[in-house]
């Protein structure tokens, strides 16, 4: 798409440290990375949403972050690592083409996702949960 | 697997809020939420990590939390949300069966991911992300 820099990043238009493709995918290097080696995948065809993507489009995503994480973890020598996906601006989405984060994991580093506090906000009180279950699945 | 908690949700051996159950995969809200709604997806076959999950394991989770997000989204209100899979004991993963978080998000809400602190650390030195994409890429 026009004005995309992650379009513009698979085209080849704009350079970028890639470290995987093929038919469907596009993996490099973020140069905002949260940890050395912190890598986005991304749909060659341009989905802005994940309601743009098609299930296939999801699953070669899912499949390439399988490799690219494994390889990350052997060169970086992390064990552990996130798969992050932010979809929609109130999540932190910036770039507006799909993508999905790969960050390599150590003990006692820098990059905090702070469940703890947003849990004592979000905690159900007595037949809460049920209503929320029962809200969702009216739509299911 | 015994003394799996989550396989023993699967098999309805303790009680959960399910919202989704198909062939492969099982949806529940998180009984410790992040946001009202908060939901995990569950591959059915115990795994306990992205590397003991198989391509098509992994394409049927997203597939589901792809159905599952829309359906929060409608009852909560939600434009955005995060998948988050925490894999790996310093990635956060506290149950090891494999699992992927749907987080329904605000504006000004308390799920916070902090990127920017992480980004100060882990920021790239001249050479240094192309040093970091040829050692990712002898694994690929």
């Amino acid at each position: 798409m026009e004005n995309c820099i992650f379009c513009k990043i698979v085209a080849g238009q704009i350079p970028s440290a890639k470290v995987h493709e093929d038919t469907d995918t596009f993996a490099f290097l973020d140069i905002a990375p949260a940890a050395r080696g912190h890598c986005l995948v991304v749909p060659k065809v341009h989905a802005a949403h994940m309601d743009d993507a098609a299930p296939e489009m999801l699953a070669s995503m899912m499949k390439t972050a399988k490799k690219v994480a494994r390889a990350i973890s052997s060169a970086q020598g992390n064990a552990s690592y996130n798969l992050v996906l932010n979809n929609g601006r109130d999540a932190g989405q910036v770039v507006f083409h799909l993508h999905l984060h790969i960050i390599p994991r150590f003990a006692n580093d820098h990059f905090i996702i702070d469940w703890e506090h947003a849990k004592r906000h979000a905690s159900y009180g007595g037949g809460e949960m049920a209503r929320v279950q029962q809200d969702i699945m009216k739509f299911l």
